[in-house]
């Protein structure tokens, strides 16, 4: 694996390496960790990297991976940058024959995103995207239970993402994080509905197994001198009749990453939280609550394979997202032993997701703008 | 006290006079607890009231009360009849110099209680609706927190109100409860939006203090053959800036009376649910969240002035119900006593709350009528 | 009913007089409320009693009571005195044809306990102690599901009771419930084994159907200048091999009134915990966990009867400390109605629940003075 | 690294071989998987391991990396064998100049672990010991917290430790875990005690900076035919004063691995759970409970650095058992590095704390065979 951004200070590359790493399975070979030069050097050997594979941009890495031996060279890129520098490397790696895992958003926009999807397509390269949430055991569980039909016919579903992190204006202070987020150029056309919010409806759907027809939104930037939004509540319908809502916020103070989703149907219901992730609450019409738990034999494959350690050992964020990781490498390994992988191997987030999160981001956007007018989710 | 429906079988009389016993303070002397006089006399019967207390109507029991001596009638009726006999007593008893504690919704639509506020301005007497909720020892403990500005100015409300008891048509089986709350005969304008989405649009307002500007709601009925709402998903915006999110729901599967909310200030947040009524977590960005429990010395005199017992020996909805009953209660006496009421007696649901919970069902049922286009909730 | 004892700043008697209220099936018609007759009288007043059956003395009470009407005496005396004065107005009642129903402990110590079970049997009259914490719907649950074989043998049970509010010496401050607590002369050889360790023994014998057979305990009075234990751990052995430990405190800093209790078969267990008393959790080797809620249809009639509210409306201390009152009431009745009780009605602590309280305050004090020898629980 | 033990289908392998990947700082260059050669090799080459450095005995491991040269041999070994085989390994390497860290308990007995002790002094190696719970965030903060005073002189200890695992015999059917566990000649003179006891003894002497002085034990075998314990219950005596309760089971039939501990002071109190580890809720007499999340500004350095990602992105027992990992690899850098480790990064279980775990579980079973009598942790 090489990785394109993720250099010293930043957050979420720091999670991808420990989310790679975790399994064994993958190895870190190269970098473009930084458009610095020799800061990407320094980075590269925080993690033992040789200072001839740390490169000053991911233009460089790629072309210089190409020319090394194709048995010493990275399997894939993993692009851990701002999202409006998720496109060109994603670009350039699957022309040149590299597969690639990103982090979320796919891309700057929808209009991006297709043309990638166009790109991947043609490539026959495997494209991954890190909405990690999907990787919690039991959100595996709730969509295999949904998809089994316990619960009937969905009719609500109710998703939130509350932070609290940018109630101040924390972007004034300089802070890495704020500032790209919160910055029309790097982030895109939303803030939180963008970053967290598009979290929110990839799980929904992901569980649901049913896509966002239309909405209506309504998107607020609560503190001053903020162009982008800082919370949004959102009306959803979706296809086949299901109802429900999807809110998030960069405001609700005290809120940790409290990203939780409740699902409805005729028969029965479920409610995950990640703050305890390792907890599924099924709710019946006449029968006791039942709580599942990680790592017990009553649970699908899916959610049993997604764990690494015996019940109520907690498994948490970074073990979630190293199932990305784990399903991307096997589904690479799988190319590479010329069979098909597993269904279990294929379980991660494609160039799909990214278009669907895309458009969700724009549907919000101009419901938004039209004072909450109901907007077709479009792909 | 005199009671207005109520008679064997009905749940909601049965908690209100229980909510009625508790304190010692109010006794149950009459009732017109049926239509039937004879099921009325044998409800009576079980309360241990003479039979010729025990009336065949309303009417009936409020000339005839009319008649004792002042000293031996009864002081207020309290109305536990559907919602459509909500107003033809509660008229009759304030004309007639009774004051009147009526179940909530105040009258079957906004119109009555227009004219119901009418009257009682010019009665001069006492009106309280219970809207029962209000009456945690931690709401008000809620309440003062907000108005005490700990929290800064408040930007976002999240209430909810899930059931699940409607989720088949069990109006169809002849269950009572079921039947008259899914008639639009008796029980007004909405179904599920009326029942306990106006308990959350109460709650909401009472602990922020501030009013709902417009809305834009979109109500379903889920279940075949339903004429009313059985789900409702309402986007909130409040006067003085604050966002927020409502939804209420019969058919969430599993929910028992899930009522609870989140509100966000500049500075902090509180949480409250109602499954777990003595718990109130408050939220702050750079401390730890704080956990208050009921009749702890640090509490408000509002909110230790609700309760009966010492810390954690928990009380429930009965109790917070009795809350309503005994400011209600204290504060006739402080006018038999020809004194003001204090701030604590004088803390109970009022006909202003009964005409806002009335505007926001018109509110609701309209904008959903227009595809959830915002409309004011005026009152 | 007439109280002795739970004059104005008692906590206990409000309790009390609220329980047997909620059920609008016990009417407080008279009462011993304070030692001081004018202090009784201004109590009684209170309660809207008419001064003449205000007494100065529980001996005025009975012998003025008895000289009544038979229709218009009290029924029963509820003594809500501290400990030293449980038995002498509980013998007087039952020697002069009064029901009791008496504040735990039941006596001072085991060999009054034993006096009064002899006076109780020779009087042929009914005698119940409020032991409230097996009111809770679903400790009746509990001991239904213990009891119809669910989950096997029972092999282990874990009890606590851990309270705070003695971590100083709060008693030196004249604070009234602290003083008596701690004195050896009001209260007994134990402290919070005696006020609380008795509720948690009983808890477990209640709910598990199991005899204690032998103890092992270590008392301990942490704070400075205390006579009694205000903390003590216990090992348990029942008859019939199971294990336990059983651990009460006053001095566990802000801990409120945790009771709780967790069972462990061969084939399944349980938890409750009072400060969530609304919810029972069952426990299985390869099930998910299942979640009791009282008031829902799959309860067994015990737990379905001692509930007052719909699901997930809670309910909490009072209403389980009335359902002692309404079960002691109901066999009354059922009595005055020359009918034997049904299980339901009989289900309250009786005299045999005493006995065995003050045996296990005996041997846990006896076991701690020989550095927690195993000692016997003797009845 | 080089790994003795760990083997295709061992559980507690994989666990360190994740917790030794996840910070990138250490690799795994070498193992004694299996006393099987063929079988060694195999489980190597899972991990990508050249066959040459996949050994058949531990002796075979020490002496061949021995004789490579320095800068390409394993710096440390980890033993993860059951424990009948901790000593032997452990002793060859350190006496062969390699850092040892062992899996719990340090050695089968009390001696074998002091004759280890001696032997740790003499080479003036490293030597390490998971006892992983220690490694959580907020159980380094509750520690902190204890240190700090802020609860005052400490008063009593509640750890528990309850698996339902056992609560058949599973070891009839062959499942391995069961099997050494349960098994004398491998797990010693303990089983439940000794395999999870030991983890909570630790957990309460970490957390508290005291020393169990002694204790009184009642240990049972539940399950027929088994020969070690498999439930726990102990009175427990501290140095200074304090008291506890400390009990294990492999019997409470539907627990997962439910430590938790309670700790109360004169001034307040804490509670930490392993099954939601990243909350640590404290106790104060007269302020709110508060909770404090991991990753949050106000907590320690020490509890900071023992986290991996942002607040409420939830780590669990991967990470915490990483965290062991990475303070023995940095202090064996600081050794390289010539510079005393900083007290977080020596901040790792050692063989004292070895010893200690050894001598609680010889006093338990010396205690529970004299009938509970209290018996000194005599080190």
């Amino acid at each position: 694996m090489g990785m394109v951004g993720g250099g010293r200070g930043a957050f979420i590359g720091a999670v991808h390496r420990i989310a790679a790493a975790i399994d064994g399975q993958i190895e870190l070979v190269c970098g473009a960790f930084s458009s610095d030069p020799q800061r990407s050097r320094e980075s590269g050997a925080d993690f033992f990297l040789p200072a001839d594979r740390c490169y000053g941009t991911f233009q460089e890495m790629i072309a210089a991976e190409k020319a090394r031996p194709a048995s010493e060279r990275m399997d894939f890129i993993s692009i851990v940058t701002p999202n409006h520098m998720h496109f060109p490397p994603a670009k350039m790696a699957l022309e040149n024959g590299f597969h690639v895992l990103s982090d979320k958003p796919a891309t700057f926009n929808l209009a991006e995103a297709k043309a990638l999807a166009a790109i991947v397509k043609k490539s026959g390269l495997l494209y991954g995207l890190t909405h990690n949430y999907t990787g919690y055991p039991l959100v595996k569980e709730a969509r295999h239970l949904v998809a089994s039909g316990r619960f009937g016919t969905i009719r609500k579903v109710v998703v939130e993402y509350p932070q609290g992190w940018l109630a101040t204006r924390l972007e004034a202070s300089g802070q890495k994080q704020a500032a790209w987020r919160t910055d029309p150029k790097r982030s895109g056309a939303a803030g939180c509905i963008g970053d967290i919010g598009t979290h929110a409806e990839n799980l929904a759907e992901y569980i649901t197994g049913l896509e966002i027809k239309e909405l209506a939104a309504d998107l607020t930037a609560f503190v001053k001198g903020r162009k982008l939004d800082d919370d949004g509540n959102v009306l959803l319908r979706f296809k086949g009749g299901a109802k429900g809502v999807l809110h998030a916020s960069q405001i609700s103070v005290g809120e940790e990453n409290n990203l939780n989703i409740r699902v409805y149907g005729e028969k029965g219901g479920l409610e995950w939280h990640q703050r305890e992730p390792n907890t599924l609450v099924l709710k019946w019409p006449d029968q006791p609550m039942q709580v599942y738990r990680t790592a017990n034999g009553y649970l699908s494959p899916a959610a049993l394979a997604a764990g690494r350690t015996p019940p109520a050992h907690p498994e948490g964020y970074l073990e979630a997202f190293a199932n990305v990781y784990k399903n991307f490498a096997a589904t690479i390994r799988a190319r590479q032993e010329k069979r098909k992988p597993t269904a279990i191997e294929n379980d991660y987030p494609k160039i799909t997701d990214g278009i669907r999160g895309m458009a969700f981001i724009e549907a919000v956007v101009a419901s938004s703008k039209k004072n909450a007018a109901w907007t077709k989710l479009a792909v």
